[in-house]
């Protein structure tokens, strides 16, 4: 990959957005940075942005999505405070970048709009492509990486993650193990509706491996 | 109107909801107020509903939207967030309410999306209408009353609002005086494309004046 300069490889990038999926604790943020490193590394003008989140607007949604005081957010209006904070990172931060000739690598995106509140909340999933479509002006990843696990290893990573920093589980966390398999399985429903896109990968490996495997699927895809 | 009893009258309006709409300063809310009391006078159990609020979700996400310090809200954010609230409000309130025989009045609804999100920021009234129908899931007004005003007038009567325990101009209302035209030109596009439910009135009238008129509309309107 080495054999390109700079310019060469901003603008054979232009355009590209990568999203990493998966349930909660199935190794997304730790993958989407070293991605970004090696990214970095090779001298591939790269941004992670993180959903919700990655803008001053959006945290504030992010903060009212995962306080464990709202219960009582109905499930249509989850999904619509998700979109918001999506809209606003696309428009300040995803579009701008593309537009630039970066490539993006969004830790969840709009498929997690499809798993967690399709799957897990039983919103029709054509109600979520409209509303998907609506909040991302049509701005799809080229690739997307699902990094498929059992819930219950990703429940007993989380439970390791938790320490002084981090004394509870947040509103969405809190969930059912029941919720997460039925968010499992719409993302692999998801690939297999769309396999040219989706690349389902076993996440119970060792994070090495899903790393190199990682590093090598988005090497072929992107023709880098 | 007093010749039906109380059950009739509940059963005579089962799902009808009701609309206000106009610029800031129209006098939306002291009208709502008024109509609120005269159907309770007349026997007719009644909701009073204001938007964006109405729920803790929809107070928590209006408080995100009137910052001041908030200005880097994008446009289609801004609709995202005010949908999101609006269906919080149809989940918890509206829809409830209504399959529950109440009349329901929305101080501001749907067409405030049109007016302030199209007209004002110039997102695309088609996006703006997909957007309102994945909100309300198609829970319409029988009756919108736009309170139609010169924003001139409406800018007036907001300063002489302005006191100690309203100490400046929310972020809204801090919008150009064009933005107030724009909002005002499309109100009336809509009331143009749907008369039927589009009642224009003259809102720079003496207020009972104005209260007056809006009971008679409602009441030939409902069939009261």
């Amino acid at each position: 990959m080495g054999s390109l300069n700079r310019h060469q490889k901003q603008s054979q990038l232009r355009g590209l957005l990568i999203s990493i999926e998966g349930i909660d604790g199935a190794g997304k943020s730790t993958i989407a940075g070293q991605l970004e490193r090696k990214f970095i590394a090779e001298g591939y003008p790269v941004q992670l942005v993180r959903e919700p989140g990655g803008t001053i607007i959006s945290e504030r949604i992010r903060e009212l999505l995962l306080d464990p005081g709202n219960q009582q957010i109905a499930a249509k209006t989850e999904a619509l405070l998700y979109a918001a904070a999506r809209a606003q990172l696309v428009a300040e931060v995803i579009q701008p970048n593309l537009e630039a000739g970066q490539l993006v690598i969004c830790d969840r995106y709009t498929d997690s709009t499809l798993a967690y509140q399709g799957g897990g909340r039983g919103i029709d999933l054509e109600w979520l492509r409209d509303l998907n479509r609506l909040a991302t002006g049509g701005v799809r990843p080229e690739v997307t990486l699902l990094l498929d696990l059992d819930p219950q290893i990703g429940r007993n990573r989380r439970s390791t993650r938790q320490g002084p920093g981090r004394p509870g589980e947040d509103r969405l966390e809190a969930e059912s193990e029941a919720f997460y398999h039925r968010v499992r399985e719409t993302y692999l429903q998801v690939a297999r509706e769309e396999p040219q896109r989706l690349r389902v990968m076993d996440a119970s490996k060792p994070l090495p491996e899903v790393v190199e495997e990682a590093w090598e699927i988005l090497a072929q895809s992107l023709n880098l």
